[in-house]
C-alpha cells in the first residue's frame, strides 16, 4: 500500500524542503517521491535535511511536467490553501487519508504539493480530482512545504493504523477498475472537442463550462468502462 | 483557550527549528512559546524560518530550567519517542489533543519537546504528567523538532475544530442546491431519448447502458446547475 502512494512536489525552490519532506515521509512509512522541475536538485542541502531519509531523496523521480508525475495514478489529490478552485468537493487531510486507505487499496495515488511561495496554480489544481486542505488558521494558512508533507503523511499513517477498524466497516467487496488520470484527461479533451464541434462550448463561458464537466465526472469516480461509454457517446454525436 | 496552551522547547540546538516551530504554531493558532536554555538564541535563522510568525519568536519566553517553563501549568505533556518512562499512560497525539480540548478548558497546559538529537531525558519526562508519542514507524521514529511541533499543533487544531463542530452542529457552511430525484429522472429520460435519436442506444444493450449512465450521474451528486448543463448539452446535440 505505502509504495502506491507518491508524494509529488511541483517546482520546489529550496532543496532543504525536499530533504525535510523526505524525512517526514520516511518517519511515516512512505518512500515514493516525485519532483517536478525542481529548481535546485540534486543538492547537498536536500541530503543534509533528509537525515537518515537520504535514500528517498536519491531515489526521487525527477520529471519535467506534472502530467508525467501523475499519469498512471487513479487518484490525484492537490494540496492547496486556496478557496475551492474546482467545484469538486474540498477534502481536509483527514478525510483524504481515510478515503485513500479505505478506497484505493491497489491503486496508484498521488498527493501533489505546489511551490513554496505560490502553491499550485489553477490549471494544476484542475488536473487533480480532489483539492485537499490543511485546516490552518485563516489569516496565516500557508504551511512550510515540508511541514505540509509532514501533516499529510502523519494523517495517512494514522489512517493506516486504524485500518483494521475501517475494514470491519462496510467493505464494498467488488473491485472496480478505476480510470487513471491520463484516461480522464483524454475524456475531457475529447469532450471539449465535441462540445466545440456542435457549437455548445461557444454558447457558454468555455472554461467555466469545462470546469463544471470536470467536477461532475471527477466526482463520479469513473471506471474504465464508464470512460469507454462516454467516449463512445461522444464519437456517436459527431457521426450522427 | 489557545493562549493557555504553550509549546516548550528544551535546549534546542538549531535556531532554524525554533523559527519553524513558531511558524507551525501560528499556522495552527497557537502563540505561546517557551525556550529552555536554547543554544543559539536570539538568532537571525530563527527569524528567517519563522516567516510571518517572527512575532512568536520575538515574544518567546526564555528560561533556564524546565521547571520555570512549566511551573504554573496544570497539565504537562512530554513528547518522546521512547518506550514508556513513567508509569502513567502513554498517549498518542490525537488522544492528548482531545484530552486537552475536552478537559483543560481554563487550565494552563504545556507540551514539552526535547533536544534534536537526544530528546527529553528520563528526569524531564518524569516532570510531565503524560508522555506523548507521535506514531512514526518503529525503525525511524524521530521526527525533526519543528515537524513534531507541526503534528502536535495540527492535532490540537483539529480537536478544536471538531469541538466547534460539535458545539455548533447545524452550522453546515456552504450548501449546494442538489438536484431532486424528479430532476434526475427528467435528465435520464431526456438522455435516453437523445441517445435513441442519435442511434447510440441501439448499438448497445439499452437497459444496461442506461443503468451505467445512471450509475455515473447518481455517483456525481449533481446539483441543479449540473443538470441544466447536461440537458443543455442534450438539446444542442439534436440541434446540431
Amino acid at each position: 500500500m505505502n509504495d502506491k502512494i507518491r508524494i509529488v512536489l511541483v517546482n520546489p525552490s529550496h532543496p532543504g524542503n525536499i530533504g525535510a519532506a523526505a524525512r517526514a515521509m520516511k518517519n511515516m512509512g512512505l518512500r515514493s517521491l516525485y519532483l517536478v522541475d525542481p529548481q535546485k536538485f540534486p543538492h547537498p542541502e536536500a541530503i543534509y535535511r533528509a537525515s537518515r531519509a537520504d535514500g528517498i531523496v536519491k531515489n526521487a523521480v525527477v520529471v519535467q511536467t506534472l502530467d508525467e508525475a501523475i499519469k498512471n495514478c487513479v487518484y490525484v489529490f492537490g494540496a492547496s490553501t486556496r478557496d475551492r478552485v474546482m467545484s469538486s468537493p474540498v477534502l481536509n487531510v483527514r478525510e483524504m487519508s481515510e478515503k485513500i486507505i479505505n478506497e484505493c487499496a491497489d491503486d496508484e495515488v498521488a498527493i501533489v504539493f505546489g511551490r513554496e511561495r505560490t502553491g499550485l496554480n489553477d490549471a494544476e489544481i484542475r488536473r487533480c480530482q480532489y483539492q485537499v486542505k490543511i485546516p490552518a488558521v485563516e489569516d496565516y494558512s500557508s504551511l512550510n512545504l515540508a511541514a505540509a508533507v509532514q501533516v499529510v503523511t502523519y494523517e495517512l499513517r494514522m489512517a493506516m493504523l486504524t485500518q483494521d477498524v475501517v475494514l470491519a466497516k462496510d467493505n464494498k467487496g467488488e473491485s472496480v477498475d478505476l480510470a487513471t488520470a491520463g484516461e480522464l484527461e483524454g475524456l475531457y479533451q475529447h469532450l471539449e472537442e465535441v462540445m466545440a464541434e456542435i457549437g455548445f462550448l461557444n454558447t457558454n463561458k468555455p472554461r467555466m463550462m469545462m470546469s463544471r464537466f470536470r467536477k461532475i465526472f471527477n466526482h463520479a469516480e469513473l471506471d474504465k468502462e464508464d470512460v469507454n461509454l462516454l467516449r463512445g457517446m461522444l464519437k456517436r454525436i459527431l457521426a450522427f
